[in-house]
């Protein structure tokens, strides 16, 4: 039965679900105007019912970042990507997951690559496996073309292992988009680098993975691009908007608080802090508090406690009175949904639905003691 | 069963059983010395059993933060102090669970104490208030003695409320324990005052309830305290010991990861990102990272990404392999408890226990929609 947002205990993340079909569209429809597969980074919303809708609009497949993540998501879809290296007692979960569904991991090492083809044996199963390049970002994987050749050899070397291609994060180029062109033309010269490397070693990538939000719509400039991984855009967020890669209307997530003090001038507090929002900075630009108040943006979130969000309402005019809710556009959307355990669904002023974020934390409920591997 | 680490799949937290042991005997014995109630804030480890330990070794009650920790903790005590007004839709879901304890709320406006007595006579219940006074955090509270005043008098003239004191939260003062006790100075001057104003009124405060970790073991300096409330001396983390308030070897929690990268010079990447570590910086000093090695301290986490923690081994001569297990204390040990629904309890390397992270989130599974107040 739909309801006001005046029976919900705060702090509670709010989806607009008009704005959240909006982003899922426009991803849906760039990606088969340019005939990109669209594999979305499941992250942010670790939502099956999310992603569900992300597959009925033709996505080819999800990202998946943790085993929990894949054992949610395998439920949801057949083809799933686990875009982070499986070691130690992760390995023998993730084996059990593909089962399931078509898994395919990425790896920068030769140890991932050795440990996993040997698990794999020992199961009788088989993995798809991308060799994961580093084109800027200095996060994972590995930048010189010889050494991306003797990786994809060594998967190919491997039973059990079934070697794809290659993947890439272009998460540093997060500045204004009218800056970004120049950065692609960088990667993508990189990235020709490598390719062409591959051919001649008689290991060419069938799969070419990259993508990330902020430069999701220019991916069709990058030759030899098969894919895109693109988590943020369901809900965007004041850091996307911020860069330049949304406007303040496609942010679909708030989180819904509470005035609980207007005690000290110059400042109210609300019942969302770290423990709500994050502690995310704007990464454009420093100091620019850790979220903003949707109907408000000139009122950022300044401080924070565990449980308190500091409003500075300096530069304002509006001034809220304690008991007054407040929806605050957070800076990073995918640490929000973490904090939760469920999301409300609302248009206008009435939720009309809730999901569960279900892929959230490590284990299955089931497992006791959850920790252990299963 | 106890087992080793190399079953368990990271990242997970784990909590050295004998380094608890010493920081919650020294807490208890030091509130038993100088005659404080002890009233431990639960934010940080959200589990019944240390809850319950806490009790079990003098505490005269718990701290909570949220409905979730008061229902939680509600089954451990019977004497909670919710310390954040409870407003909007909250109040009727505290005032449920107020039915099983001796529930006291802290409050600083005149709205919230109009609400809640409402509330209470509509329920036939009462609520023990603490009026909330800002002595320099500048977060919650009133600073002006004659406005504590005026919401004392106004709790007093609430049937269904009984006033009982003040508290207050020193926050603030978090630098070296060298320069702790000229801010300690200024703030029992501030004390002072409020108290001497309220028994001029004949509103004399028999709860006087301060107390942070940081400043805890000082607590005895300041004149007319009655009851301490600190939460992060159960684990210690690295910003506590950054500050001078415990040693390395106080830190009894840590993050258990895996190194799952070595392919850019310089580094090492673990699997703790963001959602096992927070983003929390070291308050004392810029650019300290966000957590370290506990074998290595030289050793920060220097960046994250979601599931990504990026160790700058530049200044080590230790170099982890990938597939390694890593042990990371923390910046802010009450942030990661958040992340996760179960943290290890371990002695030397063997695991002995785990216990559920219980009051970490909003609502009860049970509840359906789980937002919605019951």
């Amino acid at each position: 039965m739909p309801y006001g947002f005046t029976d919900i205990e705060t702090p509670v993340p709010l989806v607009d679900l008009d704005r959240l079909s909006v982003n899922l569209d426009r991803m849906a429809a760039y990606a088969a105007l340019h005939q990109l597969a669209l594999r979305p980074h499941v992250k942010t919303h670790k939502s099956a019912r999310i992603a569900a809708e992300q597959m009925r609009l033709g996505a080819a497949g999800l990202t998946v970042a943790t085993p929990r993540e894949l054992q949610v998501m395998s439920e949801v879809t057949d083809d799933v990507f686990l875009a982070h290296p499986p070691l130690g007692a992760k390995i023998r979960r993730v084996l059990t997951f593909a089962e399931d569904v078509q898994l395919r991991v990425s790896v920068d090492s030769h140890i991932a690559i050795e440990t996993l083809g040997a698990a794999c044996r020992q199961r009788d199963q088989t993995v798809d496996v991308i060799v994961e390049v580093d084109l800027g970002m200095k996060r994972m994987g590995v930048t010189d073309p010889n050494d991306v050749v003797r990786l994809a050899g060594a998967v190919r070397r491997q039973p059990g292992l079934r070697y794809r291609g290659i993947c890439f994060y272009p998460g540093h180029i997060r500045m204004n988009v009218e800056q970004m062109d120049s950065h692609l033309d960088t990667l993508s010269g990189d990235l020709r680098q490598v390719l062409e490397t591959l051919d001649h070693a008689g290991l060419a990538a069938e799969v070419v993975s990259g993508g990330s939000t902020p430069a999701a719509f220019r991916m069709h400039h990058i030759p030899g691009l098969t894919e895109i991984r693109p988590g943020t855009y369901v809900f965007n967020d004041r850091d996307t908007f911020t860069m330049g890669a949304c406007t303040w209307e496609d942010c679909a997530l708030t989180v819904l608080a509470t005035v609980i003090s207007d005690a000290v001038p110059g400042q109210v507090v609300v019942d969302a802090g770290v423990k709500a929002l994050g502690r995310e900075p704007i990464r454009v630009s420093e100091g620019g508090g850790y979220g903003a108040v949707l109907d408000h943006p000139e009122v950022s979130v300044a401080r924070m406690s565990e449980e308190h969000g500091i409003l500075d309402i300096s530069d304002s005019l509006w001034r809220p009175e304690v008991g007054e809710q407040v929806r605050i556009v957070p800076n990073h959307a995918c640490i929000v949904t973490q904090q939760f355990d469920a999301m409300l669904g609302v248009r206008g002023d009435i939720v009309e639905t809730w999901w569960h974020v279900g892929a959230r934390g490590r284990h299955s409920p089931e497992l006791a003691p959850p920790p252990l591997s299963i």
